[in-house]
């Protein structure tokens, strides 16, 4: 019976042939774990202009909102590099981000064993790495008003955000936080520059209250963004938990991706609110790499991260916990059979394409 | 002759003890380069707090004023973490860069030989970088108006900042990098997030036009700073100058510094704009390195990145190139001969204490 009804969302660049591997994953399912899944396709980013002219339509904000979770590609490329700024295919993210209320977003940065060696990091240094970063998704710089681009009297240009905080935006992505801590190894870094912003004074403050009154067996620790920036160079294993604003969120989770060396095997999640009167959460499922228009096409993109994130969906908006440990122990399973795409290519290993390595992890199921 | 007056504030934790060996240097020059230097010192941070009351007393911004340079050591530590927001060691730095109008941060990023493998990078990845962060630091959101932490009529809190740049402000800096570049390897990447911030936006685009009208010769890249943040840990070598806002800046050049493995070794210097009647440009120089008052007081800080700080004191504002490159190579002949402080120490190497380092920096000269 198809119960769950899932929106995919392909979006530009590489997206539609990750995606394309996502499906014969789905279909291993429907076929062995008698799970259906009602598949809805829908329009993004720049694939959305091009047909209708917005990067995010209104259809696609209504699907996703009946959708019982929304699985996304990546979105943005050269070609819509030049379009105004509120029309950009970015905008297609950010507003389902938004409009879904989808606050906390949730990426791991894991190296895996067979992987080590990709990184750019020693050996000693990444083996074992296993973080979580928090982030804020609807907060902050990003939505901030008043914000704009302003001609003064002289002529002159001056373009303002602003970044801001309620306590209760604060304390919700906080809990997530301290949520996945106890389930991990009970510690949260709380990234702020709290040492020259009001806001993120009051984010320091915030995540301490919550800490004390709701999780005091979860250790707590504050830092600053460029020191965290610092330490996730030098020393990524001291953390398990990292909680950030929107915008040092975006920028220390896209460096603990980066020092695992396998950007494309990572998998994201974006959590809303449970809806106390169905019972349903929205979210959504995106892979940490970018549309990565160069390679575009080709065939050699790595759909890791795309399945993964579709075991994430499994996990946080299903409960299947046992079908989305499958998925990613077969992943894991064929990169220690030594089949790679070129992105994480080694020394020995076998160099496969995308449809190579999806088949491969559809075998392994 | 005492012609030259120079500024030296310690400030806290291993400030002083790292200003010591700087004394040593300049002791030298006084004896063997017949250039006498007139020494000021001030408080400034928690020292000035314990002593005045303020983390930046008047009487220290009117010596910066009237020095022809100032050498900083660092500031902060746990004993003053509690103080209020605007009572803050932090606070001297700040304000010396908001009332001398030092708005151009340059932060080396240098991996030297002898130091490869101090980086938790692989040595193949680190080998030959060599970037110069060039940040701004008196705009943007560490002084953006309206800011603050209110109280809404419901009790609940709402913390804000402003992150705001005049197109002046973008081009004076990007002059600077623009500048560097075309001494350096003629590339300057410039970091914001144009695709979710405004004030990014009006960066972006003062960047470009900047560099079309003054600067055609030097190439421009834009990158937005989740990217750069990747990008520098995964293939550093790709950049010569960057440039960004003062929170990515920040932020960037910690990373940037981090991942050359030996911030102890990284001095900086803060620029403001030349004077146009007395020809006089202020300019602050500093470790990147903060208090570490974990190892304060015990002889084991490293002092080199006080060391070079006063040979970027010499190159910039006296222009004396010559004792400028003097210095940077008693420094880098003294690591090539195996000595190290803790923070560099690698196996082989003999392991020497702060004053140890400061005086075999002398002996090389
Ligand atoms: C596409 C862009 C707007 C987005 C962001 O900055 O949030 C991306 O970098 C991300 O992290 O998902
Ligand atoms: C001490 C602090 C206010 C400062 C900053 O954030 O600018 C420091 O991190 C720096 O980079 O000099």
């Amino acid at each position: 019976a198809a119960n769950k009804t899932l929106l995919v969302l392909p979006g530009d660049g590489i997206g539609p042939e990750v995606m394309r591997e996502v499906h014969r994953v789905i279909d291993w399912m429907d076929r062995r774990r008698s799970v259906t899944f009602r598949i809805e396709e829908g329009m993004v980013g720049g694939a959305a202009i091009d047909a209708v002219g917005s990067p995010c339509p209104d259809e696609t904000v209504a699907k996703a909102r009946s959708a019982d979770a929304v699985l996304f590609g990546s979105v943005g490329g050269p070609k819509w590099d030049s379009l105004p700024f509120d029309q950009r295919p970015e905008l297609g993210i950010l507003r389902l981000r938004k409009d879904l209320g989808l606050f906390a977003n949730l990426r791991p940065a894991l190296v895996m064993e067979p992987l080590v060696e990709a990184s750019s990091l020693k050996a000693d240094i990444v083996r074992g790495v296993d973080i979580m970063v928090v982030r804020e998704t609807v907060g902050g710089v990003y939505f901030g008003e008043p914000r704009g681009v302003e001609t003064l009297p002289d002529g002159k240009r001056r373009g303002f955000d602003t970044d801001v905080y309620h306590e209760d935006e604060i304390a919700r992505v906080a809990r997530v936080a301290f949520d996945l801590a106890r389930k991990r190894r009970n510690k949260v870094t709380s990234v702020e520059k709290a040492n020259v912003m009001q806001s993120g004074r009051l984010w320091r403050a915030v995540v301490g209250e919550v800490q004390r009154a709701e999780y005091p067996d979860v250790e707590l620790e504050n830092m600053y963004a460029d020191n965290c920036a610092m330490q996730l160079c030098s020393r990524p294993k001291q953390f398990d938990v990292i909680l950030g604003s929107n915008l040092f969120g975006d920028v220390l989770s896209d460096l603990a991706a980066a020092l695992t060396g396998s950007l494309g095997m990572l998998p994201s999640a974006t959590l809303g609110a449970v809806d106390p009167t169905s019972g349903k959460r929205y979210a959504l499922y995106e892979p940490i790499h970018g549309s990565a228009p160069d390679i575009a096409g080709r065939g050699i993109a790595n759909p890791c991260a795309q399945i993964l994130s579709f075991a994430m969906l499994l996990r946080w908006s299903f409960g299947m916990e046992e079908d989305a440990a499958l998925v990613e122990s077969a992943v894991e399973k064929v990169l220690a059979g030594g089949l790679r795409t070129a992105d994480i290519m080694q020394p020995g290993m076998a160099r496969v394409g995308t449809s190579v390595m999806g088949e491969a992890v559809v075998r392994e199921l």
